[in-house]
C-alpha cells in the first residue's frame, strides 16, 4: 500500500470546529504525528499509532512524517488551527526541500479554522476589513523586522491579528508592541484578547491600546487590533465593510 | 420562542470543508438568508424558508434578519468562506447599529474555511508566514485606499492574499494592481491564482510577477502573492518559516 502524508488543522479546539474532510483523514491514518496538546485531541483506536512530540522539534516531525510515508504508512500530522498558518505546513515543506528524493511523496494539506478567525467570530467582526496577520514570536526572525512590520499595517490602517503574542522567555517584547501601537494607532484603538477560544478557558476582553497591559496576553492568546474605524456596538466590536 | 440569528460560514465550497457547527445551526434554522449562490448550497426541508437575494443587497439582508429575529424566527444568514472576512458579519453589525432596539438581539457569528486559506492549502504552504489580506475591490474604498495598502503590504514584505481581484467593471484596477507588485516586488516574486478551489471548476496557476496577465484572474480567484523568500518545491509553493 503507498503511504501518504496529511497535514490537518483541528481548528482552535472545539470539536465541532473540525471539519468533516480531516475528520476523514484521521479514521484513513496508520499514524498521528504532532505536538503533545494536539496528537490528544485525537480518538485512540486499534490500527492507529499516536506520536506525540515536544514543542519545537517541527523540523524533526516532517522528518519522520516522510520516512514513515515511505515506508507506506499513512500519516496525519496534526496542527491546530490551520496548518498553513504559522503551523506545520512550512515546516513539511522545508523537510521535502532538503529530501529530493522524496520529492513525488503524496501530500496534501488540510485547511481549518485558524484562530483569529475563531476569535473575531467571537468579538463580532474585527477582521470585516483588510487586515493582517503577524506571528509576534522571535524565534524564527528577528525582532526588528516584527517592528518594522507592525508599523507598515498600522501606516497601510490594516486591522492585525497576531499569533503566539507572548512567552515567558520574552515577555518585554509584548510591552514593546503595544507602545509601537500605541505610537502608531494612538491612545483609543481597540484591542482585543482572546485566550483559549473555543475551549472551556475561553475568555475575551477588549479595551483602548490606553488600557492594554502585557500581562493581557500568554501564548494561549490571540490578539487583534482594530483599524481607524472598529468601532462597538453593544457588546461587539466590529470593523465597518467602508474605509473611513 | 424567542429569535436568534447565526451568521454562517459554509467554505469554499466543498461540504467536506463545512463544519459541524453550522451543520447544527442550518438544522434548527427556520429561515436561511444569503445571495443565491449560497442559499443555493443548503438542503432545503420542510419548515425552512430560504430567502435568496441579489449581490450588493447586504444591508437589506441584515435588515430582514433583524426583523425576522425579532418575530421568533431563528435565521441563519449564510455567507462563503468566513463570515467575518469581506462577507456578512460587518453588515449585520452596520444594521444592528443602526437600530439600537434591537440590540439585544441573540446573535452568534461561526467561523468558516475562508477562500485565502482554502487555496494556501492546495498551493502548498504559501502563507506560512505573516501575511496580509486585501480586498481589491473598490466598492466600498477608494481603490487609492488599495494601493497605499499594496505598497505596505510589499514594503513590510508580507505575503497576500486577494479577495474580489478584478471584475466586468473595473478590469483595468487588477492591471494597475500587477504593476505596482512588480515595482515593488520585483520581476520574479511568485504569484498564485487559485479559481473556485473545492469546487469541480478548481484551477491553480502559479507563475512568476513577470508572467502574470490581468486576465488570470476573475471574480472567482483568490490571488496569493509570496514573499522574498517564498519558493518552489516540486509541484509545492511555500513561504519558510525562517526570515530572509
Amino acid at each position: 500500500m503507498s503511504g501518504w502524508i496529511t497535514v490537518a488543522g483541528l481548528g482552535p479546539g472545539d470539536d465541532a470546529l473540525v471539519t468533516p474532510q480531516v475528520m476523514q483523514a484521521l479514521e484513513q491514518a496508520t499514524d498521528v504525528i504532532g505536538y503533545i496538546p494536539y496528537v490528544a485531541r485525537v480518538a485512540p483506536r486499534a490500527g492507529l499509532v499516536l506520536h506525540p512530540s515536544d514543542n519545537r522539534v517541527e523540523l524533526d516531525r516532517a522528518r519522520l512524517a516522510l520516512k514513515m510515508a515511505a515506508d507506506g504508512k499513512r500519516v496525519v500530522i496534526v496542527s491546530s488551527g490551520d496548518p498553513g498558518v504559522f503551523a506545520m505546513a512550512s515546516a513539511l515543506f522545508e523537510a521535502l526541500e532538503a529530501t529530493p528524493d522524496l520529492i513525488d511523496t503524496d501530500i496534501r494539506i488540510l485547511p481549518g479554522i485558524t484562530a483569529m478567525l475563531a476569535a473575531a467570530a467571537r468579538a463580532g467582526a474585527p477582521l470585516g476589513h483588510d487586515f493582517c496577520a503577524i506571528n509576534l514570536s522571535d524565534n524564527l526572525k528577528p525582532f526588528k523586522m516584527v517592528e518594522q512590520r507592525l508599523r507598515h499595517a498600522a501606516r497601510g490602517d490594516f486591522a492585525m491579528a497576531f499569533y503566539n503574542p507572548r512567552s515567558a522567555s520574552r515577555p518585554h517584547q509584548f510591552t514593546r508592541v503595544l507602545e509601537i501601537l500605541r505610537e502608531e494607532c494612538g491612545p483609543d484603538r481597540l484591542i482585543i484578547f482572546a485566550r483559549a477560544v473555543s475551549t472551556p478557558d475561553e475568555a475575551l476582553t477588549t479595551v483602548t491600546l490606553s488600557e492594554a497591559t502585557p500581562e493581557m496576553a500568554d501564548m494561549r492568546t490571540v490578539v487583534l487590533v482594530g483599524n481607524a474605524a472598529t468601532r462597538r456596538v453593544g457588546k461587539w466590536v466590529y470593523a465597518p465593510r467602508r474605509a473611513v
